[in-house]
C-alpha cells in the first residue's frame, strides 16, 4: 500500500489544461487558432453558427476541423440572422466578385453581416461562463478585411472590457481575456503560422458563395484573399475550386 | 388642380417618426418601455428572443403587447440557449421560491442566464443597422433585480461603445443610444409609469415557472418583485396566479 502511494506521488502532477472557448467557422483563420489555443496549453471547446449563411457549407469544414485537432467539445448555434438580413452573407443580395485589391481594402463591404461578431462572441461569452472558461479565442483579423468593423483591435478591447461587467464571472472579479492573435497578421503569416502549427488547410472552407457540392467559387473576396495568401506564403493552396 | 395644390400645401408637413428597437420580453417591464419609446415619438420595431426559456409563455405575452400598443414589426428570434445552459431559466435547475427580500437583493441568483443581455442586445444591434435605427430600448433594471451584472448601468454604457465601433453606423458616425429608462426605477415606479401611459399590464406575464395553460406561479423571484411592484403602486394586479 505504501508503494502505491510512493508511486501514486511520484507520478508527475495532472496539470489540467484550462478551458478556452473557441469560435470555429470553418474558415482558415478559425482552423489557426485553435491550432494556436492548444498550442498556448488550453483544452479548446469549439462554437459555430448555422446563421442562414449563405456558405453553410462552412459547417461541414468546422466540422473535419474540430475532428481532426480534437476539442473538448463542438456545439453547433443554430440562430436565424435571415429574419433581420442586411448583407449578401444572410439575404438575397449577390455576393460580389474578381473585386480589384483597391476595392477589397477600401469601405464596408456588403458581405458585412451586422453586428455578427458582437453576436457570436456574446454566444459564445455566455457558453465560456458555464463551462468555466475565462479566454475567449477569436480569428478576426484587421489586415485583410479591414473593412469590417467588427474585426478591429478596438472592437475587440470594447468587447472584452463589455465581458467583464456584463457576467457574474467579471463581477466576481476574474477578468476576461479575448484574444485575436491574427489580428495584426497578414493571410500569408496566418498560413505559415498554421502551417508550422501542423493545420491541416484542406479541410478548411473560405468561400461566401459555393457550389452545391462545396467547391469555392474562386471570385469572390474570401476566394481572392485565400488565394492571395497561400500565394504570397509559397504554400500549395489546397482549395478545390470550381473553375 | 390650384386649388388641390394649395390643399396639399396647406397640409402640416409629415413628419416620420425615427424607428427604434425595443427588446420586448413579454413582461411588465419590456411593455412599459414600448409604450415609453412610442410616447418618445419612436416607431418602435419589436425583438423577442425564443431562447429555449422555461417560460416561453412569455412570448405569448410579447405578442399580445405588440398588438396592444402597435409596433412597425415584431419579430421573434429563434436561439437554442439550452445547448448552453447553465441557468434555472434554460437547463434543469429548480426555479427558486419563496425568497425572502434579503435573498432577493443579495448575490446573483440562479436564474441569470450568462451574457443573455449581451446576446439579446446584439442581435437587437444588428437588426437595428439594418432598419436604420440608432436607438435600442431595453428594459434592465438595476433596483429589484440589482443581481444581475448586465442589467446595471455600467453594462449599459459599455455595451453603447462597443457598439458604435462594431458597426457600420458606429463607424461612420452616427452614434448609438442604448435607452434603459427604467435602470434606476422601482417596480413600483414602473407600473405608475406605464398606467399613466395605459399600457395593459393583464397582457403581460413575468413568471419564470408558469402553469403549462400559463398561470404564474406566485412565488419565484419575477412574481414576488411583480406582486410587491403592484401592492406598493397602489395598481391592482392583474395577474392570474395558480394559487
Amino acid at each position: 500500500m505504501a508503494l502505491g502511494n510512493q508511486e501514486a506521488s511520484a507520478a508527475p502532477p495532472q496539470r489540467m489544461s484550462p478551458p478556452c472557448v473557441v469560435l470555429v467557422s470553418g474558415g482558415l483563420d478559425s482552423a489557426t487558432i485553435l491550432a494556436m489555443a492548444k498550442a498556448q496549453g488550453f483544452s479548446p471547446f469549439a462554437i459555430s453558427f448555422d446563421y442562414g449563411q449563405r456558405h453553410r457549407f462552412e459547417l461541414e469544414a468546422a466540422k473535419r476541423v474540430c475532428e481532426a485537432q480534437g476539442v473538448a467539445r463542438h456545439v453547433i448555434i443554430p440562430l436565424d440572422l435571415r429574419s433581420i438580413g442586411g448583407s449578401a452573407l444572410t439575404a438575397n443580395i449577390d455576393v460580389p466578385k474578381d473585386r480589384t485589391d483597391a476595392e477589397l481594402t477600401s469601405g464596408i463591404p456588403i458581405t458585412y453581416v451586422p453586428a455578427r461578431n458582437t453576436v457570436f462572441l456574446s454566444i459564445a461569452l455566455g457558453w465560456a461562463e458555464v463551462i468555466g472558461a475565462q479566454d475567449l479565442f477569436v480569428g478576426v483579423n484587421a489586415v485583410d478585411y479591414s473593412g469590417y468593423p467588427d474585426c478591429r483591435p478596438e472592437f475587440v478591447a470594447a468587447f472584452e472590457k463589455l465581458a467583464n461587467l456584463a457576467t457574474q464571472t467579471g463581477v466576481e472579479g476574474q477578468p476576461w481575456k479575448i484574444h485575436a492573435p491574427l489580428i495584426h497578421l497578414t493571410k500569408a503569416e496566418i498560413i505559415r503560422q498554421g502551417v508550422a502549427l501542423g493545420v491541416d488547410y484542406s479541410l478548411t472552407h473560405s468561400c461566401y458563395d459555393p457550389t452545391s457540392t462545396g467547391l469555392s467559387c474562386g471570385h469572390c473576396d474570401s476566394c481572392l484573399i485565400r488565394k492571395k495568401g497561400f500565394l504570397e506564403a509559397h504554400v500549395p493552396d489546397p482549395t478545390r475550386y470550381a473553375d
